[in-house]
């Protein structure tokens, strides 16, 4: 059986030079792939309470919604600013320039319940710092993060450290 | 039990006066509501023989890979301009005011695959023609079309005309 690890197309210098993008959509390709993700990534929740998947836009609400649809839990998406129809709070971080600010619904999340947050890729963990925070504002509880791939190089895990963090896949560069 | 029509949202005036967007977030949020709108579409496609599920950034992701998952198919994202790291093929489309352009990765669809294209909803119909033609220059063919909500008013049908297309709720209006 082909190991996970060797479903993912990696791309040198893209988007810029330096960086070895590695390429999900590869995984993703390959029904066999694709199923080995899933899978793998839901491995890490069977032991979870979870009540509520929360998936950031957009390649987490790939992997986010099949184990929502698996667990029989509610999906709720993290968008970019704009993008959702009714009341928002919203959460800037930093991008290597400049700001990104995404939001959530108000009404997304009950007080109490229990969240896990699903994203393709863990690189300096910006963007799911901001989701697990708005997860908090709106006083969800977040019990685990899961991840496909992990850029250890880039210690993403340091800025997440206060939560329970997994992922499937890890590379030790950047 | 609860009709699937009951879980999605309408908002009147979003994003524009004289719109009412229906927000497919409402359903998403009811773990019922999920399992109902995904297993509905599923049923479109309970005769029907497919190698891909491809699915339009970002909705499409969000119902396409459920799908994907569950018939054991793999699944190609359409992204918009410069999101995908390899050789892409890209098409236009009009929009209300100019124009957008999607791609798709050259070597994700291989001659002759059938290919079913997902989407949240059809309203004029040019995303998913434009996603359609991308198919078929890679060789694939179309073998059908699913939307969880059609907008008949729009008209978007007649773009896809030829096409076999499905929709789970249709709504009268614009």
């Amino acid at each position: 059986m082909k190991k996970i690890e060797e479903y993912i197309r990696s791309i040198p210098d893209f988007p810029e030079p330096g960086i070895i993008f590695r390429d999900v959509t590869s995984i993703l390709q390959d029904a066999d792939g694709l199923k080995l993700a899933i899978d793998s990534m839901q491995d890490c929740l069977k032991d979870v309470d979870v009540d509520v998947i929360v998936g950031t836009e957009s390649r987490g609400f790939i992997f986010g919604m099949p184990i929502a649809y698996n667990l029989h839990k509610s999906f709720v998406p993290v968008r970019k600013k704009g993008k959702l129809p009714c009341e928002t709070v919203s959460a800037s971080y930093d991008l290597e320039y400049g700001k990104a600010e995404i939001e959530i619904h108000k009404d997304a999340i009950k007080p109490g319940q229990k969240v896990v947050i699903i994203d393709d890729l863990i690189a300096t963990g910006g963007t799911v710092e901001a989701a697990a925070k708005l997860v908090e504002q709106l006083g969800g509880v977040v019990v685990k993060i899961v991840f496909l791939m992990e850029l250890a190089g880039l210690e993403g895990r340091k800025k997440l450290e206060k939560y329970d963090v997994a992922s499937v896949i890890r590379y030790e560069g950047k």
